[in-house]
């Protein structure tokens, strides 16, 4: 059989990340799923990424175009931004490539137009990565628990605001001094705002509810409230009710009437997810049959959200195979 | 299409489960899966049970072979035992028919001859819930997760020795009270064995390193030690130390140089694992990609063991579509 083959959009940390795993890991790979692959172009300027990565320059291309109509089976799209990676996932969908991506901004705000994209081409588009980094959540969702109505999602989606809420709790700082550290820790970004306000959590919630409750609403209609008002006063009165804060993704269905918001939220410290603390992240489910899950790992990085990206390709792969 | 006939062996707690989930949820998984199906056939003696669940009294059978030469599509194996079930199941894959079993005993003592008569048949053979019940651990590592090489499995897999273990840290009982409130409560057997020694967990750390680290040892040959030696002086001791005793499957790859075995074990609070209370099990893994991830959900029940077996009729349904 013919090797598949695989075009990374954008080798920054995330298409780095993959880069390093589908070459690394390859002997491991094609002996559990046995098909045979390659990386057959990586769109890229920055020369000093390639190299950092081992990659051959033979591989390097600026041109997209000879990679949505040449014989490319899968893109990976890491370019960041929403306008113009959706313009391009939508060409290479219709144009019958698969499509895996961890943007959840395009996706939450797209779905409609992704899903007739990838139906009209015949192909599939993954976005695995999109919601909870390493964290295998949406095909298992899909996949391995679709025999259940979800009546409740409760998620931790942001290592940033985690990570702050984390030092404001177990440190006593207030959110200026924890944001500075995430910051000089790389777990926020110099603007910030995304994360603090709870808009990247709201994209990831759309998407869960999206396939856990079948119900999909635009995530700028979700309320959101971020965690820059939290302060050390909320964090000590939540203690002395033996509970913790944590900025809080939350669906409910309550006999079909499905109610959502993003919020700090007070969680007890019984609750699974009120242990978790730092960059994790952690989704909290409950299912008519399976009663309470939850799944916890690492939300973002290289490694982990690559993890998800070379899940959902290899999930193509079998699919292109069969 | 025609519909995937789904024939259920044994209508105890188990099967009784899946019939449930089967026939109360057919419309959310017809409108997610897409495929139809219907219950061809119960084999069960004891019609109180069938009464109990509202099935069709012209399913049940007591004639194995009917279901087995006929145009059975899938059998759910919940007869219990190991030999008998062997037969049935080497049988049934044989002649092409897919197998689900939540049987850890059965599966981990078996596993060659399994996967060949799978093969001979042109089968599928699947026990998503033989670990962790409910929780989808064991497709999330072969699907999900195929891409990491894992260094680490550390897991809680038996609700009965956690529930005891859980009572002595928390209400300092010793062993024989809490075995005995558990029984009382439905959570240890009568005969609580397998349980209590660390049998069946070592069934199911059997199961996990087969597909976790490509790793398959006789169960009977893993080092396992069960809690029927822990004192409240030991759990006392490791409280002093921030830590608390559980019941831990451990199997470690270093280098490729695979060690494993079953034995009550000091957690650190600090650790995700330290907080899985009662009869909750969890499933802590290292990959060499995703890093750190932990599942936590029911490990028992009608209901969540049934939810697994379900997905995995899911998962043959699909195929067979295909």
């Amino acid at each position: 059989m013919k090797k598949v083959k695989i075009a990374i959009l954008g080798m920054g940390t995330v298409g780095g990340g993959t880069y390093d795993i589908l070459t690394k890991n390859i002997d491991i790979i094609m002996k559990r799923v046995g098909i045979d692959y390659e990386i057959s172009a990586i769109l890229e300027r920055r020369m000093e990424v390639i190299d950092a990565h081992g990659a051959d320059h033979a591989l390097v291309t600026q041109d997209i175009d000879s990679i949505l109509d040449g014989d490319t089976d899968i893109i990976v799209e890491c370019l960041g931004g929403i306008d113009f990676p959706v313009s391009i996932m939508k060409r290479a969908l219709e144009n019958g490539i698969g499509v895996v991506t961890p943007n959840k901004a395009a996706v939450a705000a797209n779905y409609d137009l992704l899903r007739e994209a990838a139906e009209k081409g015949g192909a599939e588009l993954r976005f695995e990565a999109a919601v909870g980094g390493g964290i295998p959540i949406l095909t298992t969702i899909t996949d391995q628990l679709a025999q259940n109505n979800f009546t409740e999602i409760l998620g931790i989606l942001n290592g940033t605001t985690n990570y702050i809420l984390t030092k404001m709790t177990k440190e006593g700082e207030d959110y200026e001094t924890a944001l500075k550290e995430a910051q000089a820790k790389g777990f926020a970004e110099p603007d910030p705002t995304a994360d603090v306000e709870g808009i990247d959590t709201a994209n990831k919630l759309c998407i869960l509810m999206t396939l856990a409750m079948d119900h999909y609403v635009n995530p700028r209609t979700i309320p959101t409230t971020g965690i820059t008002g939290v302060t050390p006063e909320d964090i000590e009165a939540a203690k002395e009710r033996d509970s913790v804060i944590k900025l809080i993704a939350k669906a409910e269905n309550v006999d079909g009437n499905i109610t959502y918001e993003v919020k700090p939220t007070e969680i007890p410290m019984s609750h699974p997810l009120a242990e978790v603390s730092n960059e994790f992240n952690a989704i909290y489910l409950n299912g008519d049959a399976v009663g309470e899950l939850m799944f916890y790992g690492k939300g973002a990085g290289a490694l982990p959200t690559g993890s998800a990206l070379v899940a959902d390709i290899l999930a193509i792969m079998k699919d292109i195979a069969k």
